[in-house]
């Protein structure tokens, strides 16, 4: 059985019941890059968000949704311990952050002043940064309060989920992405390189914002001896790149 | 003319050039009150984002998209200084904050420390309120660095776009929203109320998060004597509910 797993979309983290961050991916690429696998004969399963583009063929291809990276982590924790895949090709826009708290400004500013007043002036650097960091850590349920100018969010990391894939099946081939914005071919490059070789990834397709519009996308995939395996100008054409390359790479 | 201004959907405020803050709301009940007033002859300007539902019908309708309530501002006030409206129904959900600025962890607790040693000590309770509302209130273009474990979203709160319908066009009939989470029924018709008053609105249409579940959604239409005008059940008799009233006060 040919089976792969891909990731598309954008995660939605909550900020309460009415709001979110949310990261931009209309995942037109990735659903693209199922058909292609679809039009193969391969078993898709395809992680993604209720928003996002689908791949319209729906032979051979199982639908999982999330919505934040915590369900995109079981999700695909579940997934990998379930079967093994020839690929996993991960072009989700995954948030690096997700609320852990907010304050009002004065709010904030009362609770600061609170830890202060039991301390004995004069305060050291260490003191003001210590008060602050416990501040922020205390994770509540954030409930927004409209009732201020200002609003502190405060965001903690999320785990890379990405890492997780070669830890679960070190043979599966992983495809990631690296997004950036506005910089060189060169520090793209390299960006994107380093991140694949953090995550163990075997190919990294990398692209730049600035170069993405209506009709044009330019990507790059790069394998993780750092070779250029080619360029393309459209969505179309990098889902024909990552399909290629990786079907060549079966037929070897 | 039969005119009517129509908003639905919700706003996506910008975080950086891959993330924003957006309001839930598929755009489905905005989606139907527009079918049920093309139905009756009227030409419908609907107002929403690229990704919110729209009418089916496209028959005397004209669509016009925003994304955050920057542009939601100036494209209501230039539909109302364009043309008369029989009435503006205001469905869609508007954010009460937008990004103003970000800082790790650590670069904020710099800049308070950096404030702090141009004081002498001790300090008092308002030169630390002080301190953190000017590092708070310095507004940068937000560029989130991931190299933190934990990141500060300072957010500001958003010009009320809904008080100018009034001002353009006093004599509009303005049907606004109130969505509150988890509340008593009182409770939920005073916010409502008081919220009608404020915008100068005729009619509040006020619904809890907590009754809005696939394929019911709970909501009740108020006028701005305060007149229980009727509830309703689902999205398409919310819809049935608004026009229905409008099309009556006509007809009087």
């Amino acid at each position: 059985m040919k089976q792969i797993l891909i990731t598309a979309g954008g995660t939605a983290e909550k900020i309460d019941q009415v709001r979110s961050i949310t990261n931009h991916s209309t995942g037109k690429l990735g659903s693209l890059i199922a058909e292609a696998f679809l039009a193969h004969g391969y078993q898709v399963d395809y992680l993604t968000t209720s928003t996002a583009l689908r791949p319209v063929n729906q032979d051979g291809l199982a639908l999982h949704f999330i919505q934040d990276t915590k369900e995109l982590d079981e999700t695909l924790t579940w997934l990998l311990q379930q079967k093994p895949y020839d690929a996993v090709i991960h072009s989700m826009a995954v948030s690096d952050f997700t609320p852990a708290n907010s304050f009002s400004l004065e709010a904030f500013t009362e609770k600061i002043n609170q830890e202060l007043t039991k301390h004995s002036a004069p305060f050291t650097k260490e003191d003001v940064a210590s008060l602050i960091e416990q501040t922020t850590a205390q994770e509540t349920a954030t409930k927004i309060s409209s009732d201020t100018d200002y609003l502190f969010l405060v965001l903690k990391k999320t785990p890379k989920v990405i890492k997780k894939i070669k830890e679960i099946q070190p043979n599966t081939i992983l495809v990631s992405f690296k997004l950036l914005v506005n910089v060189t071919q060169e520090t793209l490059f390299e960006v994107a390189q380093e991140s694949m070789a953090k995550n163990h990834g075997d190919y990294v397709l990398a692209n730049d914002l600035t170069s993405i519009h209506v009709g044009s996308h330019t990507g790059y995939l790069i394998d993780k001896e750092g070779t250029l395996i080619g360029g393309a100008q459209t969505k179309a054409d990098i889902a024909k790149l990552i399909t290629d390359t990786l079907l060549d790479r079966r037929a070897d």
